[in-house]
């Protein structure tokens, strides 16, 4: 019931959101007797995504809300039934029925950190059966998690500190919760926020977003507003008409242009002035309706310009089509002449937002030198992932009953590590991240100043190092079934 | 509360899963008084996907559950209030909360359809502020549910109709619902089944898995089964030790494929004993765990004749890396030989399956003439379509008041048809597809037998079609909110 009542429980997984061969090893395991038989499994990635040289971890947080409400109810048992053989014996079913995540640890990298291939992300131990379990649900969590996480990192990377990145994906995603997953972890690998509203609400994720094409179009300009009037910002003065306000300032914003005052489109007018009536001190534009030079644009300022009489300061402009860098910089252009001509000087510095179809490519070259870009929304990009939209994160064991335990396959990729692990990374003086090591839980850990033989992943021959510093990768978050450190964020 | 009783609404999108400039234009709209305007809205796509010449049409029944479902909680109201401007006319958040689906009529081509470019999978109309905030809810359910259908349908159309196509992608999906989504919608474009249990109880899709190599690696060979002994499958006769009994035909195997006995691992052997007793009647190896000629094979046939002798018969292996298809043709000729041997006929025709990274070119060469390959599980290339991850539907107002509305942009790509229209298939006397029809909703519907001007896409001229027979593609699925006909599946 406390997942009923949760209303974040809703967005994560179910315990029979699993591939049904964990389903059928929990048979085998329990008619072998070896349901209860401690084991431990690692969940890692094999090579870095994007072609890329780190990972982020991420999808922790709702790994361990799904262990908190694992469960499986009646209608799940009864289904499981209906897909195991009939002579199975009812005694599993009383077994799935009972399980819970009591027996459960989990060791993680914090959610957010630098990731490298093998390294685990999360360490779960607990009984055979349970765990074996586990492994579709966690491996769902964590792989989207972390590859969107470590895409926007990359992205925030080619775009440096200064744009300001949005997830506009939702519409791109895979359903529902494929676009909250983005959305959040998105913001978890440094976009400044999304349009998902679902986002904002279960996960805190700033959200933004002023209007679509459809708004723009929907507005013929013969509608006439119910009520027109607008008080000046400051709240002192009369009430003045915007719409009379605005045609006025048409006229000058055209001759300004070179332009005739029939040029811009009256419907496109219609919605600017409809939605700074609805938000006089959040006005955007979208400029690229019909004509951005010779319609969106003058309409905007005729509007920006008219909201600015009254004291209030437009917040941007956004294209959606063409040579977004260009335009850009002609339409800055234009605002330091407007805001020159009519002495409003904040219309300098109005933000510039574009989308549409922004990959790195396209990122790298908004962001360069001089551009004249503010805002980025990178939809399709961000939450596809096209370049690699899967991480491919295994879930393999480790150790059952203190032993170790390898896949020793004629595939050498596919080979695993047996043992149960511990995991440090190694800095230099000056902070910077030298190397993880991974080692066996029962060695003794590496000192900082002390000299250490290691063997770097895929080479021959091993090597040394003496870390200034030594921090401990994997934490405890989950300790037989309670939460022992609450994930952030 | 309907929606709470309803275990698959659980799965649906919210309301809140929108983007945020969908509450923002509600404002404008309710402002300008326009909340109640009659609108049309067009989802459609504008080229195939994977630079193919179809897509299946997939979501509707997501869409209409949606809709019926549709209602703003007051939780959902007030997170809405804290990101709207603190001075927002109360009366707005008022009509937010009165808001569901009576006022939307659908009309959508049929679930799995056939569609094409720029004709409507998804017809919406209703008062104008509503309508507009179901477009990115619409577009994330309609989105990549047909993507994923088409994307199965390829797959199947390149694998031919006698192969089983298995759907193992859910730990490589968007988060639990897409891959929720893609099992759903892989089935319904032509595969046989998914691994996705959540998928079998939620949506009724046939669900598959056997074991994993950490069932394998699990197992060292000291384990003790509590119970070894299993009956015969006709049911008489006395139980025998199956431990034993697969111990001598390990003896016999090993001659027969010239090996030595200590050849295969001896857990690889006591978890295939481990799984059999589970599932006598449903026996599968996984042959790759440590080398499938030198210890899987011979392991799956001690345990398979075994079996057989008891008169239970293997239902498959499994290979996961490697060269499949090469892998597949040594097995084949190896039960041949095998089944001869020892006078097991049943075992020629056991049934391989693969998996391992499978994309169209590889499934192409694992369903050539001659292959031994049964059973194809794909993954990542399902779920994925990593050929274009995103099928880039869009949601466009065609009418308002019953006028035509239009985005008349620079970009001609991005350039709209104006009107609500009506879409008819017209086929030829054979029963081939012809073309499909757009045209105004109020313009005759073509005539069978009658000659028609049409004017093809992206052609300059037009040409004369006479069709034999003439399907409307448009059918109403929700009137004023009521379903009229439930979608199938």
């Amino acid at each position: 019931m406390a997942a009923k009542q949760d209303p974040e429980a809703l967005a994560a997984a179910r315990p029979l959101l699993t591939d049904l061969y964990q389903v059928t090893m929990a048979l085998g395991y329990w008619r072998a007797g070896r349901a209860h038989d401690p084991a431990e499994f690692e969940l890692f990635f094999r090579q870095c995504p994007f072609g890329g040289s780190f990972a982020l971890a991420a999808g922790l947080r709702d790994c361990v809300r799904f262990l908190r409400a694992f469960r499986l109810r009646d209608a799940d048992v009864q289904f499981l039934a209906s897909v195991l053989p009939p002579d199975t014996d009812p005694a599993f079913f009383q077994h799935l029925r009972a399980l819970d995540s009591s027996g459960v640890t989990v060791r993680a990298l914090p959610e957010g950190s630098l990731a490298f291939p093998g390294v685990p992300l999360l360490q779960v131990s607990g009984p055979l059966l349970l765990v074996q379990l586990l492994e579709t649900p966690l491996l769902c969590l964590v792989s989207y998690a972390s590859l969107v996480a470590t895409n926007a990192a990359r992205l925030r990377l080619i775009a440096g500190p200064e744009k300001r990145l949005l997830d506009l994906g939702l519409r791109r995603a895979q359903g529902p919760d494929g676009g909250l997953t983005a959305s959040t972890y998105s913001y978890l690998g440094g976009f400044d926020g999304s349009s998902n509203v679902l986002a904002g609400q279960l996960r805190g994720v700033p959200v933004v977003g002023t209007l679509a094409h459809s708004f723009v179009t929907s507005f013929s300009g013969t509608e006439v507003p119910p009520d027109p009037m607008l008080a000046p910002a400051a709240g002192q003065g009369p009430r003045v008409d915007l719409t009379t306000c605005v045609e006025a300032w048409l006229e000058r914003v055209c001759a300004h242009l070179g332009l005739g005052v029939q040029d811009p489109h009256p419907g496109e007018r219609a919605a600017f002035v409809a939605y700074a009536l609805a938000f006089p001190r959040a006005f955007q534009g979208l400029l690229d309706t019909y004509s951005v030079r010779r319609s969106g644009l003058p309409n905007f300022l005729a509007v920006a310009l008219a909201l600015g009489e009254l004291g209030y300061q437009a917040v941007g402009v956004r294209l959606d089509s063409g040579d977004l860098l260009q335009q850009a910089q002609e339409i800055r252009g234009l605002f330091r002449t407007t805001a020159a001509q009519f002495q409003m000087p904040w219309l300098e510095s109005v933000p510039i937002a574009v989308s549409n179809n922004i990959d790195e490519e396209e990122l790298a070259r908004l962001a360069q030198e001089g551009s004249e870009v503010n805002v980025i929304g990178i939809g399709t990009s961000m939450v596809t992932c096209p370049r690699q939209p899967s991480l491919g994160c295994v879930y393999k064991l480790v150790s059952v009953g203190g032993q170790p335990r390898m896949k020793l396959t004629e595939d050498p990729d596919k080979q695993t590590l047996p043992g149960s692990k511990a995991a440090f990374r190694l800095l230099g003086s000056d902070g910077s991240l030298l190397l993880d090591v991974l080692q066996l839980a029962e060695e003794p850990p590496p000192q900082a100043g002390q000299e250490l033989r290691i063997w770097p992943r895929g080479a021959r021959e091993s090597c040394l190092v003496r870390p200034a510093q030594v921090e401990p990768l994997l934490h405890l978050w989950v300790q037989q079934g309670q939460v022992t450190t609450p994930p952030t964020p």
